[in-house]
C-alpha cells in the first residue's frame, strides 16, 4: 500500500497542474504579505489569516509529498534549496501570540516568496550562477576588503575629532567609505575635512581610483568567465580541434610514404 | 483605372523625395510640440494651429497611400508599426473641444515624434532589437522583481512606523528601493532607521550587493548575446567548419587505400 | 636658396630635439594659463606677458616651418589638425586691448593646450577613434534625443504649472531630464510632481528604463565594433582562412585521382 | 655553521605553518589597529601596546629570516615587495615620543595590513595587473588630464567671480570638475553659473560627454587587453596554427607529386 500511495504521490508531483498551483500558492502568498502592509479592513484582516493557514498547509502538504517521493532519503537535505523550503515551512509552523514575535513570524512569511525560485528552475539556474562566481572572485573581495579597511583605519585616526558621526571608529569608517564609494554626497564629508586637512582630497581620490579599480576588476573577471565558458561550449559541440585535424594530416603523409616504399621494391 | 491609381501610389510611395517629405513633416511636428511649450503670441498660435491641421491631414494622406498600396490588406495591421501610425493618426482626428481633453489631445499630438521612429528602418531596427531582448531577459527581471518585492515588504513591516512617506507600504517601500538602487540621498533613509534599528545598514548593504549583482547579469547577458550573434554571422558567411575539413581529409584517406589496395592487386 | 632653405627646415622639423620643445612650450603654456587663474604679483604678471609673447612667436615659427616643408602645400589645410593649429595661433596674434574682449583672448590661449593632442600621434589616434565612432552611433543618440524629445514635450505639458523652474518648456525640460538620467536630487523633482499626479512616478520610472536601454545600447555597439576591428586584424597577419585549407585539400584530392587514373591505364 | 643555520632558516620559511602564522599575524596588527579606533580602557590600551612590540619583534625576526635566506642578497631589495616590507618594518621601529609623530607611527602601522598583499600570491598577481594596465591606460589619462585641465581653466576664468568656492583657481576647479564627473550635486553648481551665463549648461554637458567618452575608452581598453592576453594563451596551449596546418598540406603535395614522376619513368 506504501508502494501504492507513493507512486500516486509521484504522480502528483509531477503533475504539470500540481507544479502551476504551488507556483499560484506562492504568488498569493506574496499577495498577502504585500497587502498586509496596507491598512486594512477587520474582514480582510480575517481572510488574510484564513490564506495564512491555508498557505502554510499546502505549503506543509507540498514539502511533505516532495520528501516522501524522494527515492533517497538522506540525500533530500544535502540539497540547499530542500533545506530552505523545510525551514521556511516548519518555522512558520511554529504559533505566534508574543506581540514582539509577531515580527519575526511576518518576516518569515516573507522568505515564502523566495520559494519561488526553489520551484522555478532558471532562477535556481541564476542564484547557482551566483554562488558559483563568488569564491572566484574571492581574491578580489578580499583586495576590496583591505582597501577599505587601511582607508577606514587612516580615516578614523585622522577624521574622528572633526565629525564623530561619520569617522568615530572603524566600523563607522567602513560605512561612510561605503557612501562615498557610491559617491553619495561625498564632497559634503571631503568638504567638511579639508577645512582641517587641505590636502584630505588626495584620501577620496585615492581612495575612489583605487576601489574603481578592484570594482572593474571583479566585472571583467566574471566576464572573462563567462566568455570562457562560452567559448568551452563551443568546442565541446562536434567540431574536432586543429591538433585532431594536424594528427589526421600526418597519418596521410604516413600513408602515402608507405605507398611510395611499396612502389620502389 | 484603380489599378492605374493604384500604380501611382506605388510610385509616389517609393518616391525618394516622398520619404523625405514625410520625414520633413515629422520633423516640423516635433519643432511645432516644442514651440507650444513656449509663451506664444497670437499669431503663432493661429499658425500653429493651421499647422495641426496640415500635419493631420498629410499624415492622413501618407497612411491612406501605405494602406491602398499594400498588396495584402489582412497583413497591413499585423505589422505592430502600422498599427501604432493608424491609431496616432486617428486619434488625432478626433475633435476636442473640452479643455480637459485639450491635454490628452496634446499628449496625443506628442506621439507622432515617434513616427520618426516607424518611418527610419535604422531606428527600427534598434527598438526591434530591444523587444527582441527582452523575453531573453526575463527571468533575470522577474529575479530583480523577487528581490525588490521581498526587500520591501521586510522594509515596510519594520521602517513604516519610523518614516510612512517612505516605507508606508509596499509599493511606496518599491520605489524607495528604486531610489536606493539609483544612490539617490540614500544614505539619508539609511540613517534615519539606523537610529532606531542601528544594524539596519545591514539591509541597505545587501539589497545594494543583490541589485548590483541581478543588474551585472542582465548586462552581460546583452553582452554575450550580442557576440554569440556576431560569431554566428561570423559562421554563415563562407566559411568551412572544422569539421568539413575532417570529412575532406577522411575522402582523402579512403582514396588512397583504395590506390594501394589496387597496387597490390 | 630656397631650396636649401626648405632642406634646413624639414631636418629641424624631424629633429628630435624640436619636437620635444614643442611639447615643452605647449606645456609652459599650460602652467601659465594655470598661473593666471591665481591672484598674481606684479612681477610674475609681466613674466607671464613676455612669456605669452614668446610662446606665440614660437608657435607662429613653428607652425611656418611645417607649413613651408609641405610638399603639397594645397594639402596642408585638409588636415583638421593643421587647420586647428593655424587657427589657434591667428587668433592668439589678434592685439587685444579692450577688457570685454580680454577674456575670450584668455579663453582661445586655453585652446593651446589642445595643441598637445595634435602633437602627440597617440592622443590623436584617440581623438580620430572618437571622432571614427560617432557616425555609427549616430542612430543611437537619434533615438536618445527622440526619448528626450518626447519625454521633455510631457513633462512641460503637464509639469510646467508645478515647477515652471524645472519645466517650464521644452529646453529646460530637457535639462531636466538629462539631470534625471545622471541620477542627480532626481527623487526631489519626482516627489514634487507625484504630490499632483500621483502616478508620474511611471514618467520617471520608463524614462530611466529607456534611456539606460539607449546608453547600453551605445556601449554594446563601441564594445563590439572595437571587438571586430581586433578581429580583422588578427585575420589580417598571415593566418591561411579555413577556405584556403579546403581549397589546398581539395587540389590534392584531384592529384591522387590523376594517379589513380594514370595507373589503372 | 653559517651554512647550517642558513639551511634551518630556509627550512622554517618554507614552512606551511610559518607561513600561516605570518598571515595570522598581519590579521592580528590589523584588529589590533582596528581596536584602537575605539574607546579603550587602561587594560586594554596596555594590552594593544605589549602586542605591538610583539607584532614589531615578529616582522622583524620573519623579514630578517627572508634576507638571509635569500641566494642573492643583492637582488633581494629589486623586488618593490620586499622594499616594501622591509620600509614598514624598519619604520615602526623608530621610537616616538612626542605626540605629534604619534599620528605618523600610528598610519605607518595601519600599512602593515598591506603586507597581507605581499604574503598573499593571489592578492599580489592582482595588484601586479594594476600596475602592469597603468602604462597602457597612460595615453587616456593624459588625454582625461587635458580635458580636466583645459575645462578646470575655462571654468576659473568665467566663474571664479559667480562662486571662489569652487572655481576660485585652477587647482580647486580641477576638483569641481571631478565633483561634477561623479554627478555629485552637480546641478547645483550648474544652475548657480547659469543665472550668469544662460549657455553655461553647454560647458557641463559637452564635459560630462567628453570624460564619459575618455573613461569608456579606458574601461574599453582594459576589457580588450584581457580578451587578447586569454586569446593569446589559448593560442600557447598546444594548438598548431593554421598556417602550420597549410605547411604539412603543401608537404602531402609535394610527396604525392614526387610518388606521380616515380611512376612515369
Amino acid at each position: 500500500m506504501y508502494q501504492n500511495t507513493k507512486a500516486a504521490f509521484t504522480k502528483l508531483k509531477n503533475n504539470k497542474f500540481f507544479e502551476l498551483s504551488v507556483i499560484c500558492v506562492i504568488i498569493i502568498s506574496a499577495l498577502e504579505i504585500g497587502a498586509k502592509t496596507f491598512p486594512l479592513s477587520n474582514t480582510a484582516v480575517s481572510i488574510t489569516s484564513l490564506l495564512d493557514t491555508f498557505i502554510t498547509v499546502f505549503f506543509l502538504f507540498e514539502i511533505s509529498i516532495r520528501f516522501l517521493t524522494d527515492d533517497n532519503k538522506k540525500h533530500f537535505f544535502k540539497s540547499g534549496w530542500n533545506v530552505f523550503d523545510t525551514l521556511v515551512v516548519v518555522i512558520s509552523l511554529i504559533p505566534v501570540n508574543d506581540s514582539e514575535m509577531a515580527l519575526l513570524a511576518r518576516l518569515v512569511r516573507v522568505f515564502r516568496v523566495l520559494r519561488m525560485v526553489s520551484v522555478v528552475p532558471e532562477l535556481r539556474v541564476l542564484i547557482n550562477s551566483l554562488i558559483k562566481a563568488l569564491p572566484q572572485l574571492g581574491y578580489v573581495v578580499l583586495l576590496m576588503f583591505i582597501i577599505f579597511y587601511i582607508y577606514a583605519a587612516i580615516g578614523s585616526f585622522l577624521f574622528s575629532t572633526i565629525n564623530p558621526v561619520l569617522w568615530g571608529d572603524i566600523a563607522i569608517s567602513m560605512l561612510t567609505l561605503f557612501r562615498v564609494m557610491t559617491f553619495e554626497d561625498w564632497t559634503d564629508i571631503q568638504y567638511e575635512t579639508m577645512e582641517v586637512y587641505p590636502y584630505s582630497w588626495i584620501y577620496y581620490m585615492t581612495f575612489i581610483f583605487f576601489t574603481a579599480f578592484a570594482f572593474l576588476n571583479m566585472v571583467i573577471g566574471i566576464v572573462v568567465n563567462v566568455m570562457e565558458e562560452e567559448h568551452a561550449k563551443e568546442k565541446n559541440k562536434n567540431e574536432p580541434s586543429l591538433s585532431e585535424l594536424k594528427q589526421e594530416i600526418s597519418e596521410l603523409k604516413s600513408l602515402i610514404l608507405q605507398l611510395d616504399e611499396k612502389q620502389k621494391q
